[in-house]
C-alpha cells in the first residue's frame, strides 16, 4: 500500500480540539485540510491545515472530497486502500500497545477482508446461482443514503460507506476510539476503579472459568424487511422487524441502527469480548430481493450470536435495542449509551472472578495457548472457505453444464433412433429420452445444491472467520497487560509505581485472564455446537442430494430392456 | 493434406505387372521408386521408377524407407498423413464410382480416426486412471515386429504399422484391392454369374428383408493372452486363446491373424456388409498389462459382433479362424481363403432374396434413408463420445482432487479442534475426522467410477463409430449401382447394353437393395439390443455409485450431535 500515496483534500466535519502534547491538530467544522499520512493507525490520520500546521486528527472527523470526474478513477484504489488500511490500523494499534508486540497474525493483514466482508462466493461469470455480487457493488444507492457532509446526528452508523452516486467519501474506519486511546495501563494502574452498579461475575465451571449464564437463553427473530423512505421519497431504506423471545413484541431497526449497536458493543466490551463485525455492506445481491434476504439472514446470524452471549445479551444497550418501547425511549437510551464511560479496558473493572488470583506466568501461558488456537482455527476456517468457494464454482458452473450436455446427447440419440424407420424402436427411444431428461434434472440438482448445504457451511465458517478476526485485538490487550506486569519490578525500582500498585496490577491481570478464559470457554462451547450443527445440516442435505439422484437414475434405468 | 508433399523413396516389395491401358507401372521386387502422388486413392499410389516412367502401383506393394535420423521428424507427419489419407482413399474411391457421387460424409474425412483408432479417452496429463496412452505410442516394439522388408509370407496383417524401433514404414492402407478394382458394374453387367455352392438367402421378416439367422447364435471367448517369441527370443508377440461356443476347443491367434481375418472378411463381404475395423494399434496402455487387457477386451467385442452376424459367422473363413484343427489345417484354409474369387461386389451374386423384385425408385429411396440415418447416428455417437470424454477427464481429474481437498479441510479442522484444550471436544473431532475421510473416499469413488460405467458406454459408442464409418463405403456402392441402372435407357440407346441386360441390371440392383435392407435390419436389431444393454449397465452402476456415496455420508452424519 506504500505505493498509494495520493494527497487527499479533506473537509473537516466536526470541531476537534487537540490535546496538548499529543501531536494532535485542532480543526474546525468546514475547514479544508490535506491528509499527509494515512497510515498512522488507531483511528488517527495526519493532516495539514491551511497554515501549514501538521498534526493528528480523528479519521471520523474528516471527509475526503473528490470532484465528480476523479471519483470513478480513484474509487477503486481507495476502496482497496480502505479495506487494507482498516486492518493495518487495528494491527498497528495492537503493536503499539503491546510493548513486545510482534505483528499478531500477519496473514490477516495481507487479507483485505476483516470480518464479514470477504466475498467468498463471488463468481466472475455471475451465474444466477451466485447470491453474492462483485466487490464494487454497494447498496447505498437505495439504502441509507446520506447527503454530502450531512451528519445531523452524531450517529456513527454507515461508517466506511462510499457513495457511488455522489461525490463524497467519508473515511471513518476506526470503530473504537475509546479502545484506541487507552492501553491496558488505564485499567491496570487506575488509582480508584469506578463503582459499577452491575458486576460481571465469573464462576469456576467444569471446563474452567465461565461467565454467568442466564437461566433462559435470549433469542430473537429478524424478519419482515420493509422498504421505508424519507426526504419525501427521495431516499429509501430497509427496516427490519426484530422480535425478542422475552417480549415477543417486534421493534423496527434499520441497518444503521445495527451498526450503531455494534459500535456501542465494541466500545464497551471489545477489550474483553470479540465483537464480530456486522454483515458487510459489500455483500450485495444481484437483485434487491436477494440482497435483502442475504443481509437479513446475516443480521439474524449476528443477532443470534449476540443473544447467545451472556454478557452482551444482558447488557443495557443490547436490551434497549431489542425492547425499546417507543421512539422517545429509544432516543433517551441511545444518548445514555453513548455517554457510557465504562468502555475499552475499563470493562475489566466490572468483572469479578469468584476464584483465587492467577500467577502472571499462568496467565501468559493461557494467553499464548488461546493465541495459537485461534490462529490455527483461523487458518483452518480459511482453508474450508477457499475449498468451499472452489466447490461452489464447480457445482454452479462447469459440472451442471456437463450433465446438461450428457442429457442432451442422450436425447439427441433418441431423436436419431426415432428416425430409423425400424419397428420396435419406441421402448428404447422413450427410455433414452427419459435418461436424457434425468441428466438434465441432475444438472439442475447439482447447480441448486450449494444453496441448500454448502451455503450454510460457508456462512458458519464465514461468521467464524469474522469472529476469529477479532481475537488478535482482544489477545493483544492481554499481551500488553502481561508485559506491563512483567515490567512491574523495574517500575517499582524506578519509583514509577509503588509495590502496592504492582500487586494491584498482578491482581487485575488475573481478572483480565479470567475474563479471557471465560470468553474462550464461551467460544469453545458455541463452536462445538455450531460445527456439530452445520455439519449435520450439510451432510443431511448431501445425503438427500445423492439419494435423490440415485432414485431418479433408478427410475431411468427401469425403462431400458434387453428381453 | 495438400501441403504435405514430401517425395518419398519407396522400395518395391513384390512384383507387379501393369495392366495395359490402366496407367499402371510395372515394378519388380527390390526396385526403388519415388512416390510422385499419394492422393490417387483406391489403394493406388503414383510412382516413378529409375527410368523416369510414371504410373500407378498398388500401395500394398511398396514400402517407404527413412534413414534413422529422418524417422523421428517425419514420423509424426506421416502418421497424420496416413490416417487422413486412408479415409481420403476410400472416399475418393466412392466418389469415383458413384457417377453422381458427392463427397459422402465429408465430416469423416476431416476426422482422422476411421474405425477404432480414435483416442477418445486420451488424457494429456496421463493420470493412472487413463487406460489409453497418447497417439504416438505403438505396441510394435514388442508385439509382431517385422524385419525391414521381411515379408516371407504374403500375409497382409500388420498393415499400416509403423516400426518405431526400426527404419521402415509400410504404406499399406487400401484394405480391399478387390473392392477397389471393381465398381458395381462388374456385378450388374456380368454376363454369366459364377455358380456358387452356398447361397445367402434373404427372407421377408416382420421388419422387412432379413438375413437367414442360424438357430443357435455363435459365440466365442477371447482369453488367456500369452506372450510368445520368435527369432530366438528377439521378437515377442501376444497370442490369444479363442474358444467358439460350438466346439468349446480353444485355438490360438496373434493380432496379425485377426488382421488377416479382417482383410478376408472385408474383401469378401465389404460391399454388402460393413466390416468394422479391428481395435486399433494406436490404442495402447501405459503398461503392457493394461494394453493387453484393453486390446483383448476390444478383440472380444469385435469377435462377438462378427459371431452375431449370420452371414459372417457362418462363412468358411470365419469358421476356419475359430475352429481350425491344427497348423496344417490353418495354412490350407488360409491359402484357400486367399484364393476366393467371390469378393467385392461379386458377393451379391450369391444372394438370393425370396421376394419380388424392387422398383429402382424404391431402391433409391431406401438407400437415401439409410444414408441419412447412419450419418445422423454417426453425429450422435460422436457427440456422446465427446461429452463422455470430457466427463471422464473431469471425473478422474479436478473433481476427485476437490473432494480430496474438502476431506483434508475437515480433517485439518479436526486436528485444530483437538488442540483446543477444551473438554468434551472428542465427539466433534472424531466426527469431523470421519467426515473428512468420507470425502476422501468419495474422491476415490469418483475417480474410479468412469472405469465402471462410462468405460462401457464409451466402448460401445466407439464400436458404433467404427461400424458407422463403414457405411459410407457400403452405401456408395449402392448409389453407384443406382446411377448405373438409371443410365440404363441411355446405354441401350447407344447400344452399349441390350434391353435384356438392362432388365438384368434392375433385377440385380433389387438383389443389392434386399441385401442392404437385410443388413440395415440386422444393424437396427443389434443397435437396439446394444444400446439398451449399455444404458442399463451404465445407469445401474451410476445408481450404485450415488447410493454408495449417500450411505457413506449418512454414516458420517450420524456421528455429529447437538444434544
Amino acid at each position: 500500500m506504500d505505493s498509494f500515496l495520493i494527497a487527499f483534500q479533506a473537509q473537516v466535519l466536526y470541531d476537534f480540539t487537540a490535546e496538548p502534547g499529543n501531536n494532535e491538530l485542532t480543526v474546525r467544522e468546514g475547514e479544508t485540510v490535506t491528509i499527509t499520512n494515512q497510515s498512522i493507525g488507531g483511528g488517527w490520520i495526519e493532516a495539514q491545515n491551511s497554515k501549514g500546521q501538521v498534526g493528528l486528527v480523528p479519521e471520523d472527523y474528516i471527509e475526503v472530497r473528490f470532484s465528480d470526474s476523479d471519483t470513478a478513477d480513484v474509487l477503486q484504489h481507495t476502496q482497496y486502500f480502505i479495506s487494507n488500511n482498516y486492518n493495518n490500523n487495528i494491527s498497528s494499534l495492537c503493536v503499539l500497545q503491546a510493548s513486545n508486540g510482534n505483528d499478531p497474525w500477519s496473514v490477516w493483514n495481507a487479507d483485505s477482508s476483516g470480518g464479514f466482508n470477504n466475498n467468498w462466493a463471488s463468481n466472475p461469470e455471475g451465474t444466477p446461482a451466485d447470491p453474492w455480487g462483485s466487490l464494487d457493488e454497494w447498496d447505498d444507492e437505495w439504502d441509507d443514503m446520506k447527503s454530502t457532509g450531512g451528519y445531523a446526528e452524531s450517529e456513527s452508523g454507515e461508517s466506511g460507506a462510499i457513495q457511488r452516486g455522489g461525490t463524497s467519501m467519508k473515511i471513518s474506519l476506526n470503530k473504537f476510539p475509546g479502545f484506541s486511546k487507552s492501553g491496558p495501563e488505564l485499567y491496570l494502574l487506575c488509582k480508584q476503579l469506578p463503582k459499577e452498579k452491575e458486576k460481571l461475575t465469573i464462576y469456576m465451571g467444569e471446563v474452567g472459568p465461565v461467565w454467568s449464564y442466564p437461566d433462559t437463553q435470549l433469542d430473537c427473530v429478524v424478519a419482515d424487511p420493509k422498504k421505508g423512505s424519507k426526504m419525501y421519497g427521495l431516499k429509501s431504506y430497509i427496516e427490519y422487524q426484530i422480535t425478542a423471545s422475552t417480549t415477543n413484541r417486534p421493534v423496527n431497526h434499520r441497518y444503521k441502527h445495527f451498526d450503531w449497536l455494534y459500535e456501542r458493543l465494541l466500545d464497551k466490551f471489545g477489550s474483553a469480548i470479540p465483537i464480530p463485525s456486522l454483515p458487510d455492506k459489500q455483500v450485495t445481491g444481484r437483485f434487491e430481493e436477494e440482497f435483502i434476504k442475504m443481509r437479513m439472514e446475516r443480521l439474524q446470524g449476528w443477532m443470534t450470536r449476540m443473544c447467545r452471549h451472556p454478557i452482551i445479551s444482558s447488557s443495557e444497550v443490547f436490551q434497549l435495542f431489542l425492547t425499546y418501547k417507543d421512539e422517545k425511549d429509544w432516543k433517551t437510551g441511545k444518548r445514555k449509551a453513548e455517554k457510557d464511560e465504562t468502555v475499552g479496558v475499563m470493562i475489566f473493572s466490572t468483572i469479578e472472578p469468584e476464584a483465587p488470583d492467577l500467577d502472571p506466568l499462568d496467565v501468559e501461558k493461557k494467553c499464548e495457548q488461546f493465541s495459537r488456537f485461534t490462529k490455527a482455527m483461523d487458518d483452518s476456517v480459511k482453508e474450508i472457505l477457499t475449498v468451499g468457494q472452489e466447490h461452489w464454482k464447480r457445482c454452479t458452473g462447469p459440472l451442471p453444464k456437463e450433465y446438461q450436455r450428457i442429457g442432451k446427447a442422450f436425447q439427441n440419440m433418441s431423436t436419431v433412433f426415432t428416425s430409423s424407420g425400424y419397428q420396435g424402436e419406441s421402448t428404447l427411444t422413450d427410455a433414452l429420452t427419459a435418461a436424457g431428461k434425468t441428466y438434465e434434472e441432475i444438472a439442475q440438482l447439482v447447480a441448486e445444491q450449494p444453496k441448500k448445504d454448502l451455503h450454510f457451511l460457508m456462512e458458519t465458517n464465514n461468521e467464524y472467520k469474522g469472529l476469529l478476526g477479532c481475537f488478535p485485538d482482544t489477545i493483544a490487550v492481554h499481551k500488553a497487560a502481561i508485559e506491563k506486569v512483567k515490567e512491574g519490578d523495574k517500575l517499582v525500582g524506578t519509583n514509577k509505581i509503588t509495590a502496592q500498585e504492582k500487586g494491584t496490577m498482578a491482581k487485575r491481570l488475573s481478572t483480565m485472564s479470567y475474563a479471557l478464559q471465560a470468553e474462550m470457554n464461551h467460544f469453545h462451547n458455541n463452536r462445538i455446537y455450531d460445527y456439530n450443527r452445520v455439519m449435520q445440516l450439510y451432510l443431511e442435505e448431501q445425503v438427500t442430494f445423492y439419494e435423490t439422484i440415485a432414485a431418479k437414475l433408478r427410475q431411468a434405468h427401469s425403462q431400458f430392456t434387453t428381453m
